[in-house]
């Protein structure tokens, strides 16, 4: 199976059909029929049922979803069993909030790096990885042959450093910081934009105010 | 114009279009063809023109966008003139990370409020805002009346603070908290999940390894 094979709006469901099934396993659910998981999810059932299609369909008539098997199997999808390593470029509050926040092992990452310049930064200690300086980038990635960067470093500073890692080998980009980098050549790359978000809010509300 | 008239999709992409039609303002650029936006923003030149004629359609047939009187009209649609007032909930690393980061008044949002419970956070003052105590959310809203809150505070406590913030009259949430919480009765909920897009990327690696 290759990507072009998959919808992109698929794709970019099936985190969250992870996530839900992830917390239907952890509350001892074992199976779920596409109609429940269409409730909680606020998706139409025959939308799951034809976004699970797409890979060969995991559901039986009148059973449901084994809902086990079913998150095993979108995590193999999604990667989960590769077990990509990354790193993180730049250690100020956002790059500390995902450090801290994301549960990357879920995931199958494995974060394995922390990089910044800033003297007050590079040294200090975050669960159990200290923060290297970017002088060290070269020689750690050639050691431990991470597959991900995450950019959280200021704008400006992001052109010349993802020329550098896509050098150094690196093959996934997730990209915060608000400098647009192309996938291609073997490179993908996610450019997420929080303020994108925040407009989608105030349409939302601005839209809602004008129904009344 | 309502919410239920403009598809889902074209008001995902139209904080883009803002976004790069911002960018092109500020080098100075003062028209532009679909065919030049579409090679920029890697949209197709008719799928840009289709989501801007659901709008009446600002172009001209040879003369392409006057930029600045489409980044106008669409800051209007998303609600820029609107002036939005905001409060954090949560000063750890991600409410900090979004005080600092996000440009809020280029979206027309006034962020005016900061809320923790932390004794050593409670108090110390970030661009100009002092951190208050929670205790203090009630008399704040009544007298300051913000419609969004930026929920970063951690999972477990975002079901009461939601309920309590949507009785003191808030509408909008842009809900970092990975709380599932739903819209619906005049309230809008924009939930973030991070961790989605990790996996959207980490999918996007392992398709570009299995298409070589």
């Amino acid at each position: 199976m290759n990507k072009k094979s998959v919808p992109l709006g698929v794709v970019k469901r099936l985190p969250r059909y992870f996530r839900y099934l992830g917390d239907l396993l952890k509350n001892g659910v074992t199976r779920i029929s596409s109609g429940e998981l269409s409730e909680r999810m606020q998706v139409t059932a025959s939308q799951i049922r034809q976004d699970l299609n797409c890979f060969g369909g995991f559901g039986q008539q009148g059973y449901g979803y084994n809902v086990e098997s079913l998150y095993t199997e979108i995590g193999v999808i999604l990667g989960v069993e590769k077990h990509y390593k990354a790193v993180i470029i730049g250690i100020g509050n956002l790059g500390n909030a995902i450090a801290n926040n994301i549960n990357f092992e879920k995931r199958g990452v494995k974060l394995l790096g922390l990089f910044d310049v800033a003297p007050s930064t590079v040294g200090t200690v975050f669960n159990g990885l200290e923060v290297l300086h970017m002088d060290k980038l070269e020689e750690f990635c050639l050691a431990n042959k991470p597959e991900i960067a995450i950019l959280t470093l200021p704008k400006k500073e992001a052109p010349a450093v993802f020329l550098r890692l896509k050098e150094l080998g690196l093959k996934g980009f997730w990209n915060f910081s608000n400098m647009e980098l192309n996938s291609g050549d073997g490179i993908t790359t996610e450019n997420v934009h929080l303020g994108d978000s925040l407009m989608t809010l105030c349409f939302g509300i601005k839209s809602t105010e004008e129904e009344v």
